[in-house]
């Protein structure tokens, strides 16, 4: 390998937040850089800090400036912060996308539902199988996580072997798909791995991971002690626990519904994938009413309290002619993430408010996690013993706290956030060399933000102060100001506009009289709207207490210019 | 007891509910009542569902119209949530306020912060003395929880003995004030208690509670083993917390700074009303810096994440001239309230990345909570024997938990929620006869707004989606109508407004020459605005995909009228 050879690793989301996962790859020779991507993922907004934004993900200026050494893309796994955003990058990127069966189906779907060209899509067989792709070739090596087919990455240049873990878990009866293979992955370390670009999701988890199979008995025991219909909910890409839901049901005599398109689709295309094989009979939702409460399992989409899916919607009124009643159970096979908590929590309240009996998923009964805990990150980097290790998918503090993790074991690492650009020697001198563009993209309506553009900082101000609006007519008959305000989100008396109305007149009365002239198209627009704005925030500092949002529209009859 | 004669719980806000306790208890002699007041709290707004609200206290529209009838006010302890909103109930309440001296300390302050009449608090003796309000007796039972002098209260009247808990933990050697007290309990059980009014909040923690001592040799040992500068949060009422972190911090040879004004300000009530007698040292800030940061410990006010506390000052910067760096340890001694994550999540990551190693809460060891679990509660039940038991402070599932708990311990129960009447007998046989006015009032500004009166709702729908103003001159010179767009939180092309208001000029010729005279006089403002929001929806649809708020000003030249 010559020295001017080099390989690089850039992550445009992920390095600093769970969710938005994208990963560039370079290979750097002479002048040239070819590029892969992996992983094209976004991140949910948040009411506190992008209220009103459909999704978040990140800002691919780079990937745009280097559109033409962008030599494919990788998706390692269809969960929606890991392959959300690839109808986006497809508005402007045309490259070849690679991945598993199951994966390939969900993208396909996004890309043309976006419009895009969904025959770039190509289904990847296993490794050792390598794809090509410029001067890469990777290969698919399938591990076990929380949605089918989820496959870690190995990625081969002339500098050496790199092992990109994807989101795991130790596994070692997943229910569907293979098992953790600890053989396979030694054997693969064996082969000499330059550098592991590995999880980091689940660090602070002192514990060894469960397997998904763990749960099926606990479904079963409860599924046989209650006496009404059962209501779970979990995330609709997670068909290993639909899975064990439904046989659950099966064995305890419970006929099953799904309700929810999100859940519906999943199995669908978990079926046209061939990854679901074996699965209980669905019947429709009209059907569940002929059969008795005792009978039924509903599996039911929204378990992060999303106000229009199915469980929310079952918790306020009915769905699809189902209601959920004083003897049901409703069970939340879930974890709630961060940020969701008091959505999911007025869920809980309307359902016991009706006499439903909720469980969550206190000790892990009803739930595993999708993601290595740091006993089973230990395990990894064993297994793959890098010489590099770079901590991926985790806020600072998780990348942070894995690198300690690798020292402790011996192992070097490199802290690497979104937008800088590490490189990394077959010596295992890795480095930050510089950074890149890199932030946030907002989808907000139909129209891509950035994150600096003030427009959600705009509405955060409004959700807070709410809005004076006022409009001016100037005129040269006395009165030669005519005010009209509008208040919105603005907590005042009745009479508030009235009297605010009456201070702008006299006060613009008074403004006109201190001019030298009193023509009032010497009066600018400026001039009337700084003292417009004066004026309302003075009002509304002594009546409310706090200042709304401003906004002053101006008409000039007055043949000024 | 004659016949005629009821005792009356009246839950106005936490039978509802985790915050904003505020209960009556009222007593019917024929067609006369008499009510006392026990607790006047706060809950805290959420982004979501109530942007821009400073706080959300009962609608106590029930106490106004029995103003007279109403004896007394009893505070069980200091928190905001029981105490929150006592400055806001004195605009129109004149009645005696009875609590513990550190309690009454916090009640004069906010009372005469709004203007009130401190001089209506009352220092009350503790149990078996009794304090006569109206037709009632009420006593301070002494209680532990996270929180100096909290207490119960014993409410006698002629129909027999309630024992209101208010919040309490079971704790055997608090570090501050009395010990949970066992014996006295089961003596006061054994007078014959009707009903137990009983906390609700840790219903669903399996285990026994832990004391507020076991803390002290985790801090130490942490303390001693940590290189840099401590610094630690928590609330900064709980001054146990406060008093055990302290003398850690003097163990292990570190002087201890206090930071924000919560903190110092509730120290200070600590040493006046004599519940903290020893407390080390406190040294200023600024002389801080000439101690080796290997000898400080920092307590710091915001351990839920409010952004300008001084726990988000200095992960931002720094605070009175202190900062934080590589080497020291942030300590979040506290736990996260619901609704907070985010926002705590946000320090915790520029704390990290500043090379901060930050500390939760894992596992208990740096935090014990200040209520009752489940076999607490058992333990309460049985020292206290009530003939029933009403649960109190929790949502409808704490509440319905904890009633199934008693059910299942052979004692009867009702659930009562907030505005509920319940009418409880001398034999058990407690019922709910009727409801009253109630529900929330925010605090907006200085305005009090009715949850259900739509400023804040319409805050929501701006922060949703921005705001399209409109300003409308019609005049009888042609052009007809002169139009003054502008845009808040709508994200747009730049020349959005431009065709947005060449749209409205166009359509609104058209809309001209539709009507059977040209005479613009003969359109009407409602149809004006009808339209403009119509055109402005259509606009913003095929734009934005979205449709921002509208509003519509309109100004006549034209002489109409």
């Amino acid at each position: 390998m010559s020295k001017d050879k080099k390989i690089l690793f850039i992550p445009l989301g992920g390095c600093s937040e769970i969710g938005m996962n994208m990963y560039l790859y370079g290979f750097k020779s002479g002048k040239k850089t070819e590029y892969i991507m992996v992983d094209a993922g976004i991140t949910f907004p948040n009411p506190e800090y992008t209220p009103g934004v459909e999704l978040i993900m990140p800002d691919t200026t780079f990937v745009e400036d280097n559109l033409k050494d962008v030599k494919a893309i990788f998706i390692t796994h269809a969960h929606e912060d890991h392959i959300g955003c690839l109808a986006h990058i497809f508005e402007y990127i045309e490259a070849p996308v690679y991945c598993c069966k199951f994966t390939a189906l969900v993208a396909k779907e996004k890309i043309n539902r976006g419009g895009g060209d969904s025959s770039l899509v190509r289904i990847a067989s296993p490794y050792p199988k390598m794809i090509k792709a410029g001067s890469f070739s990777v290969g698919f090596f399938s591990i076990s996580h929380s949605v089918p087919e989820a496959s870690g990455l190995v990625i081969d240049t002339e500098c050496g072997r790199i092992f990109h873990s994807g989101d795991f878990k130790i596994d070692k009866s997943p229910v569907l798909g293979e098992p953790f293979n600890s053989k396979a992955l030694r054997d693969l370390g064996n082969t000499g791995i330059m550098a592991l670009i590995c999880d980091s999701t689940n660090v602070f988890s002192e514990h060894s991971g469960r397997s998904e199979s763990t749960l099926s008995d606990n479904f079963v025991k409860l599924f046989e002690k209650v006496e009404g219909m059962i209501v779970a909910t979990t995330f609709a890409s997670n068909l290993a626990r639909l899975k064990t839901l439904a046989f659950a049901a099966q064995k305890t005599n419970r006929s099953l519904v799904i309700l929810g398109r999100a859940m519906n689709n999943m199995i669908a295309l978990g079926r046209e994938s061939g990854v679901i094989k074996d699965f209980p009979e669905i019947i429709p939702p009209r059907d569940a009413k002929l059969i008795p409460r005792r009978n039924l399992l509903v599996l039911a989409s929204g378990s992060q309290g999303e106000p229009r899916a199915a469980s929310a919607q079952l918790a306020r009124d009915s769905y699809m002619g189902l209601t959920i009643q004083e003897g049901d159970i409703f069970l939340f096979s879930s974890k709630t993430i961060p940020g969701n908590e008091i959505r999911v929590a007025r869920i809980i309240d309307r359902l016991e408010r009706r006499g439903v009996e909720v469980l969550e998923d206190t000790g892990g009964r009803y739930h595993v996690s999708g993601h290595a805990n740091k006993p089973d990150l230990e395990e990894m980097h064993k297994l793959i013993n890098p010489s590099v290790l770079i901590p991926m998918h985790g806020e600072y503090r998780h990348l942070r706290e894995h690198a300690k993790l690798a020292k402790k074991n011996g192992i070097r690492s490199l802290i690497v956030t979104n937008g800088q650009v590490a490189e990394i020697h077959r010596d295992a001198n890795a480095s930050i060399i510089k950074e890149v563009p890199h932030g946030r993209i907002f989808l907000d309506g139909s129209f891509l933000v950035d994150e600096d553009e003030g427009v959600v900082s705009e509405r955060i101000k409004l959700m807070n102060n709410g809005i004076a609006i006022v409009s001016v007519l100037v005129t040269t008959i006395n009165p030669y100001f005519n005010f009209e305000v509008n208040l919105l989100g603005v907590p005042t008396t009745d009479d508030a506009k009235t009297r605010l109305i009456a201070l702008l007149e006299r006060e613009f009365e008074n403004t006109l009289s201190k001019q030298k002239t009193s023509l009032v198209s010497n009066i600018s627009n400026n001039l009337i709207e700084t003292e417009c704005r004066r004026l309302i925030n003075t009002f509304f500092k002594a009546e409310l207490g706090k200042k709304p949002q401003i906004s002053v529209c101006i008409h000039r009859e007055d043949h000024q210019d």
